[in-house]
């Protein structure tokens, strides 16, 4: 895959943006605010969206107790929830894709692993030329813990950021 | 002055779109970023170019030394440094925009005061759609001292913004 480069394709090439989505009305958002501002009729645009799941370390930590084993049950029924949820999200976002009559391919990506870094690296491999994310995604305790997924991609996406704050 | 508000314009309404400028290489590239992708043959958007002046406290300070007082000439020769650099940048800025052949509204801002807190307070008089802004603008020792200035903005500035890197 090519890597994204941090240079200006010319008015009128096709560019390739990576919307990072989650469940947030604030993601929803920001992908608006792209079909809005950053897509043309002339021009044959590529939207990425990207939805990121945390790893199962995280997402099983909540329900987890000192020396409690998951059955396979449980694991296979959170695997299924997580599933689900990926599948709502990226809906939303086809749902909102739809209402706009643009001239724009939509393909999906879904990542696992720590947000922040997952958007960075599949912006780089995938070549994008803009991501675009809202500005507090990715759930409150992961923020209060590790800082703002979008100060972090502002910083070493290898590409321009746009951040979007829900009105 | 409208106040900028953090919603959606419909596709084809007329945006007012700020872009951040200073000395540096990184915000003329976010300036062509600007031309490049946010602008289109169709609309008639405006763009800002806002340009803020440290406070003269700060401007001074590297030349200050305790019980010195400044003569009338100093400061006066400070002052026009100031308005040729303020000159220099605007001009420089102008030459970006006019390579590109848009269908653009040109307007000059020039603050004065800190930065991140100029930028955010001018786009919320100007009633901005967008902000675009270069990741590392407003100096290093500013930067290493106070923090970032598109951190700042991505946060708290009242309408998506674009932070963009020098390739």
């Amino acid at each position: 895959m090519e890597a994204a480069k941090n240079s200006l394709k010319a008015k009128g090439e096709s560019q390739r943006i990576v919307v990072a989505v989650d469940e947030s009305e604030e993601s929803m958002f920001a992908l608006q605010w792209c079909l809005s501002n950053l897509t043309s009729p002339d021009t044959k645009n590529t939207l990425i969206l990207l939805y990121v799941k945390p790893p199962p370390a995280i997402s099983i930590s909540s329900f987890d107790a000192p020396g409690y084993v998951f059955s396979s049950e449980v694991i296979s029924a959170m695997e299924k929830q997580s599933k689900d949820l990926v599948s709502a999200v990226m809906k939303r976002a086809e749902a909102v894709y739809a209402k706009f009559s643009s001239n724009v391919n939509l393909e999906r990506v879904v990542g696992k692993g720590d947000a922040k870094n997952v958007i960075c690296r599949t912006v780089e491999k995938l070549g994008a030329d803009t991501l675009v994310m809202g500005c507090h995604g990715y759930g409150f305790f992961q923020r209060a813990l590790l800082g703002s997924v979008s100060d972090y991609c502002a910083k070493y996406a290898k590409c321009p950021v746009v951040i979007v704050k829900h009105p």
